[in-house]
């Protein structure tokens, strides 16, 4: 069998992004585990890690990293039936890359009694919804949530449903910029709020309407902070409908174009070979997620 | 005077965090910008450039990322009194890095009609409260709110007050783990959320509880998810008192212990020959800070 000392020291690097975390994690030295990822590299004959900042694991690296994600889940199944194995008497940690979006809406409200019933603790990865797989590719995670279907080799995607995101600006804001009623032509010259270089929905939004090129925006690449910039009259933007409930009820947001959204549909990815109680959660995910998404 | 079209190339890989995206932004192509670079390094005769994943600037190259901030921050007052130098017309940017935990609370309210009055639009970088200084050292903010005082190199630190953290949980999560009243000791079996592997706000309060140690947790890296997580009953955690008022009020979530916070000082770090803008964004937060921030 491999030598899951090795591996092991190869996923602490890559999910602690760094051998400083990891040795302290894994309560080792850092020359230790730096010992260790060596001995990895010359048993497979080729480098498995990139030595930057963070260290990035190679496609040799990648492929190992994946194999131990996925041994890993089954271990936790043999736990269950063999509560002796589990020397810790630890509960089961799940780790799951995520939008930051559903985690500021939907998320916590799906899983919670899943989690509490299951004793199981998450170690959440958030990430923008078309880089999430990548995590997955990479071994790092059990599962994640993201925007495209195409699975893995090796896992299987489950559609979830999507997730409606309104334009949205605070009432002080579209009389500012719209005085005389919207026109959706000026929406270009009129600050937006964007995510992160990644987030497109606004771009979309305004190719949409007809508009095209650059326009005004800010960056804030926070679920909440996008929300409270909207709220103060910063700039409109694409906001989830679960998250600004409250603030359509109160009138301290408003909807630019109210028969105009953006629906993104959202996959649930998991490993094929991913043990009982990530197939547990699936199930539950299934039967939850059409409480919060559309369909 | 130094050749700014190679140093802006050297900004953009670094605040882009790819040679790809500084393409993009600088409308160049890639092999262009990558001679930007080398030739960059051929006049100051070292690296200026780690070429990882992401790139990482030297040491050298962190100086000279220092000096276009600040070169910025000045052509920016320039463009305010020479108007007919702002060849595009476009609104100013700040590009200012702040902790999650202020972006998703006070922030947007503290600055969102000094930033409509002066049309500033804001470029927000989410660093955790010890690590945003990092940054500005790096040259790669004009500004930045964290936990420390001590300013870097040629810029001050502004104290802004502290923002008030209290340990909560939901009623249901309170009469499951404690259901005789509440117990500190038990506290470490008991699942806590932590935002992520800087924060040690969790083991702060542990440990003034007299308890040191490991602990069962949950990690959840998003201000609005760790609310979220906490709501639905997954974990205890220490949360705004900004953040809470509602769930407080409406009785959502509970403080385990009411007599026992933490508060967490905040600094305003910015360069000192940062411009008129930068300096009078400085004077309206000291100004504002203590509506939201404890003194």
């Amino acid at each position: 069998m491999f030598d899951y000392k090795l591996l092991s020291a190869l996923a602490a690097v890559t999910e602690q992004a760094g051998f400083e975390r990891a040795a302290q994690v894994l309560g080792l030295s850092q020359s230790a585990v730096s010992q260790r990822i060596k001995l990895l590299e010359a048993r497979v004959g080729q480098p498995v890690l990139v030595r930057a900042t963070p260290p990035v694991p190679t496609e040799i690296g990648r492929r190992l990293l994946n194999h131990v994600q996925q041994v890993r889940l089954l271990e936790r199944d043999l736990q269950g039936q063999v509560p002796a194995l589990d020397e810790e008497g630890m509960p089961q940690r799940l780790r799951i890359a995520l939008n930051a979006d559903s985690l500021a809406t939907w998320w916590a409200a799906a899983v919670g009694d899943f989690c509490t019933a299951r004793g199981v603790l998450l170690d959440l990865v958030v990430e923008d919804q078309d880089v999430g797989l990548k995590r997955m590719r990479a071994g790092e995670v059990a599962a994640c949530v993201c925007g495209s279907e195409r699975p893995v080799a090796g896992a299987r995607s489950l559609p979830l449903g999507a997730m409606r995101y309104l334009a949205l600006a605070s009432p002080g804001f579209v009389e500012r910029h719209f005085p005389d009623g919207f026109v959706a032509g000026q929406l270009a010259q009129t600050p937006a709020l964007v995510y992160g270089p990644d987030d497109l929905l606004q771009h979309r939004y305004l190719a949409e309407l007809g508009i095209e090129g650059g326009f005004l925006h800010h960056l804030c690449p926070s679920s909440e902070g996008f929300l409270r910039m909207a709220e103060h009259g910063l700039g409109w933007g694409l906001v989830p409908a679960l998250q600004a409930r409250t603030q359509l009820a109160s009138g301290t947001l408003v909807q630019l174009l109210p028969e105009r959204w953006i629906d993104v549909p959202l996959y649930w990815h998991h490993w094929r070979h991913g043990g009982q109680l990530l197939s547990d959660l699936t199930d539950h995910l299934a039967r939850q997620a059409a409480r919060w998404l559309v369909a």
